[in-house]
C-alpha cells in the first residue's frame, strides 16, 4: 500500500533527527540522543488527529490511565527472581531511564540498536528503530507478593508498605482462574497505536531486567473495547456490543478524583497518593453460543441495543439509562442485564474500564481461543472492580464469559524530575 | 485520540449506506446489501494512501498472496469433521460469498448483525460493524489430509485429485514440531490493516462452517515482517532487521509467474492454476542470547547490516547482494549468513515470503513466546519452502530461531464470475 511508502519516506526523510519540535513530544529529554528514532513531524493532514506522536511520561500520575485508551496492548506481569533489594531498585531505575526515552519515540538507551562499536552488544533491540512513539504509555504497577514475607523472610522490606487494600481478589463464584497466567511481583500496561511499538517497549524492560525479574504472564490485545475519553467512539468488543459508552471518561475530572486515584487519607498514601489500583480480569468469551442467540437475547443480556448502543428504550447510544422505563409492562432494561447490574446506581461505585480484546490461539476443543483482557482502574479494588464483580452474580451475561486469570496492582504516582523514577517513595 | 473521532464520525456519517463509489471498494457486489457496514468514503488527505479501502475479491488468482502485504494476519487451520462431501462443499459456497462481502466491507450475511426480526440469530457477529472492509483478504488452501484415504475411504473423493507435490514437508534438522499446532484440512488466512476486521472474518467463517469443520489451531500475527511490493517500506522483524528487501516483489511479474503460481502443466494443474502452494511455520526466535549477541555478530548473521538493511560490504538496502566482495581478506558477507544461503544465486530458487510477527504469552521459563509466523508462496513447495530450508542447514541463524509448527495448503486460483466458489474445479 502506498500509504507505507508516504510514512517510511517521512520517517526516513527525519531518520536520525532529534525530536525537538516535533508535534506532539512533549515529553521532557525528547531531543535528546544522537542516534533517536525517527519520529513523525507533522500530524497527519485531513484533520485527523495523531496517533503517532508521543504521550508525556511524567506528570502527577502515570500516563495510561486516564490517557484516552490506545489501539493495542501488551501487558506483562513478572516475576522478582533476585532477593537482593539494591538490584529491585537499581532495575526499577534503569526502567524508568528507558520508558522515559521509549515513550518519546527514541531508543531503549544511549546508543540505541546500532550506536557504540561493532562488538558492543546493542542497548535497543532494533525492531522499533523507524516507528514514532504511536502513542506508546508504560504503567507500572506493585502486585501484594512483593510485599510479602516469604519462609519468614521479609522479602523486600516492604511488609509494613503494603496498603491494606492490595491483596489477592476474593473468589467469585464461576471463576477458572488458571494459577500459572494470575498474579505477579510486577506489572507493565504497554499500549501503543502500533503493536510492534508495545511489545518492543516491553522486550526491551525485560532485557533490563534480565536476573532480576523474569516474566511470569503476558498477554497481547488487539484492539481495545473500551472508550476512555468522550473524545474517542466507542468501539465494539467480541460480542459485537459498543463498550465503554457509560465508562469513566477522563474529561469526567471529579469522578476521576472520587472514583480513580488513591488521595491523602488513604491506605498507603504515603507512597501511593496519586497512584491507582490496577485489576486485570482475563474473561474467555464464550462465542459459539452467544453467536447462536437471537438478537433479543443478546440485547436483553446487555441491556442496551447492538446496532446503536443505546440503552434498551431509549434511541442514542449516550442517551441515559431509564431504569423505570416499561415495555409491555416489563422493565425495558431487565434487572438481570449487565449493564443494569454494573451501573452506578446498583452496584454503588464506578471503575475505569481500559480493557483489551485478544484472540489466543485455538482451546484444542475447535474452538478460539477469544475474549476480553479487562483492566480497570479504580482507588480501591474492594470498593471498585470486587464490588461491582460481586454485584454480577446474577448476570445474564455469566452464561456466556468465563474469568481465566486475576491480578491485582497498586500503580505508584507519576514521575515527576528527571530524578525521579518508578516506586521511589516506595523504597525511599 | 481524537483521531478516533474524526474516524469514528466519517463511519458514522456513512452509517449504512452502501459502498458504491466508496474509494477502493472495486470488488463487484460492494453496493450491494441494505445493511451493509460502514466504509470509508474517501482515503485520508495528505498523500497517505488509503489502508481503509477494500481489496478486490475476484480475480485469476486469490487475493492475499501478490497483494502489498497487509498490517495484521489472523491465520486458522481447521479439520473437517463432517464425512459428507456434499456439506463440505455447501460450506465452500456459503464461505465464498462471506467472504465476498467481507471482503468488500459488508457483514458476512445479508441481514447483517442486527437485521431480520429480534428473535432471529442475527447472521454476522457484529464486531466489525462500524469498521471498513480495511484491506482485507481472505485465502482459502487445502491441506495434503484432505485428499486423504483414512480407514481405507477416501475422505471425499478427492484422492486422485491430489497433486503431488501436496504432502507433508520432510523433516528439517532441528524442528521441534507441535502436531497440535501443525497440519490442517483447511487454512484460511485473513490479512488486514486492522486486527479486529481480521478476527471478524475469521470468526464468522468459522460460524458458518459450525458441524462441517473445527478449529485445529490458529494464529494471531501482531505485525508483518516482509514488504511484497516495492511500494512497501521494508517492515523490520523481531530481531531488529529489515525484512522482506529481496523478496519477490509483487510487481515483477515475471519472476512471480515463474515462481509462485501454478501453470498449466504443472501437476494438479486442472484444477490448481492459478493457485499457489502456501507453507506456513511457526518458527520461535530466541529474543534472549539474540539480544545479548554483538551488533557484528548479529550483521555477520543476517549478511546485512541493521541500520540501513545494506548487504554487507554496501551502503544502500537495496544495493545489490556482492558475494565476492571481500574486506581485510575475508568474505563481506559470510557464507553461513542467511542472505548468503537464501539468496537465489545459492539456493537455486526463489519464494514469495509475507510472513508476520507473533508474541503468543510466555513460555513457562521467564520468557516471551515470541518469533516469526514464516508464510511462503511457491509454485512447488518441493523446489520453494523446501529446497531453501535444506540449503540454510548451515545457517548461522539456526542458534537462534526454532520451528515449532508446519503446515501446506495449495491454494486453487481466483473466484471469478458470480456463482464461482473457493474450490469448485476440485471439487467438479
Ligand atoms: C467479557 C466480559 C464483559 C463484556 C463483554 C462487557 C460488556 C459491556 C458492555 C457492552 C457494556 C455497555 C456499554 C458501556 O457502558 O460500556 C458494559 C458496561 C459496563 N461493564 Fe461490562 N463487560 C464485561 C465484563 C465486565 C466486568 C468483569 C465488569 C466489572 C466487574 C464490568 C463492568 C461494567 C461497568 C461498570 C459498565 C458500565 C455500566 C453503566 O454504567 O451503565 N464489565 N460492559
Ligand atoms: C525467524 C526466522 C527468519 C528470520 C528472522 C529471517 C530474516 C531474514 C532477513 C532479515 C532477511 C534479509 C532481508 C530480505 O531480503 O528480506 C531474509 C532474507 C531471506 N530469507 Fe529469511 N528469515 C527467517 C527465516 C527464513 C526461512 C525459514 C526461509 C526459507 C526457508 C527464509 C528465506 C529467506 C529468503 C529467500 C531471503 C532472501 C535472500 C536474498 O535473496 O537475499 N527465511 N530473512
Amino acid at each position: 500500500m502506498s500509504d507505507d511508502v508516504s510514512r517510511g519516506l517521512s520517517r526516513r526523510r527525519f531518520f536520525g533527527l532529534a525530536g525537538a519540535g516535533t508535534a506532539g513530544v512533549l515529553a521532557a529529554g525528547a531531543a535528546g540522543g544522537a542516534i533517536g528514532r525517527a519520529t513523525a513531524e507533522v500530524p497527519p493532514a485531513g484533520g485527523a488527529a495523531d496517533t503517532t506522536g508521543a504521550v508525556p511520561f511524567t506528570g502527577a500520575h502515570q500516563a495510561g490511565i486516564v490517557t484516552p485508551a490506545q489501539d493495542r496492548l501488551h501487558f506483562v506481569a513478572f516475576d522478582v527472581v533476585t532477593d537482593d533489594r539494591a538490584e529491585l531498585v537499581e532495575m526499577l531505575q534503569a526502567w524508568t531511564a528507558a520508558a522515559r526515552r521509549m515513550t518519546a519515540g527514541q531508543d531503549a538507551g544511549e546508543v540505541g540498536a546500532v550506536g557504540g562499536g561493532p562488538y558492543d552488544v546493542p542497548d535497543d533491540t532494533g525492531e522499533a528503530m523507524d516507528l514514532p512513539a504511536a502513542g506508546l504509555t508504560l504503567t507500572v504497577g506493585f502486585g501484594p507478593t512483593l510485599f510479602a514475607t516469604a519462609d519468614g523472610v521479609d522479602r523486600f522490606g516492604l511488609a509494613d508498605r503494603r496498603p491494606g487494600p492490595l491483596t489477592e481478589l476474593p473468589a467469585f463464584p464461576g471463576d477458572a482462574l488458571d494459577p500459572a497466567i494470575s498474579g505477579g511481583d510486577l506489572c507493565v500496561q504497554a499500549c501503543a497505536n502500533d503493536p510492534q511499538v508495545a511489545v518492543h517497549a516491553v522486550r526491551n524492560l525485560i532485557r533490563l531486567g534480565a536476573g532480576v525479574v523474569s516474566v511470569r504472564w503476558s498477554q497481547l490485545g488487539f484492539g481495545r473495547t473500551s472508550s476512555t475519553s468522550s473524545a474517542q467512539a466507542t468501539p465494539r468488543n467480541l460480542f459485537g456490543f459498543k463498550d465503554g459508552t457509560d465508562n469513566l471518561k477522563a474529561e469526567n475530572t471529579s469522578a476521576i478524583e472520587k472514583f480513580v486515584w488513591v488521595t491523602d487519607g488513604d491506605p498507603g498514601a504515603d507512597w501511593l497518593a496519586g497512584g491507582s489500583y490496577l485489576v486485570t480480569r482475563r474473561i474467555r468469551m464464550r462465542i459459539e453460543p452467544w453467536d447462536t442467540s437471537t438478537l433479543a437475547e443478546q440485547e436483553q443480556t446487555i441491556g442496551r441495543t447492538k446496532k446503536a448502543g443505546a440503552p434498551l428504550g431509549q434511541r442514542g447510544e449516550f442517551d441515559p439509562v431509564d431504569f423505570t422505563a416499561q415495555v409491555d409492562g416489563e422493565f425495558a432494561i431487565p434487572q438481570t442485564s449487565h449493564v443494569f447490574l454494573a451501573h452506578p446506581t446498583n452496584s454503588g461505585t464506578a471503575i475505569l474500564r481500559r480493557g483489551y480484546s485478544f484472540v489466543d490461539g485455538s482451546d484444542g476443543l475447535g474452538r478460539l481461543d477469544a475474549g476480553l483482557f479487562f483492566i480497570a482502574y479504580q482507588r480501591n479494588p474492594e470498593t471498585g472492580f470486587t464490588q461491582v464483580q460481586r454485584n454480577l452474580r446474577t448476570d445474564a451475561m455469566n452464561e456466556y464469559v468465563q474469568h481465566t486469570s486475576s491480578a491485582v496492582f497498586a500503580c505508584p504516582p507519576g514521575v515527576t524530575g528527571d530524578d525521579d523514577w518508578w516506586g521511589r517513595a516506595l523504597f525511599s
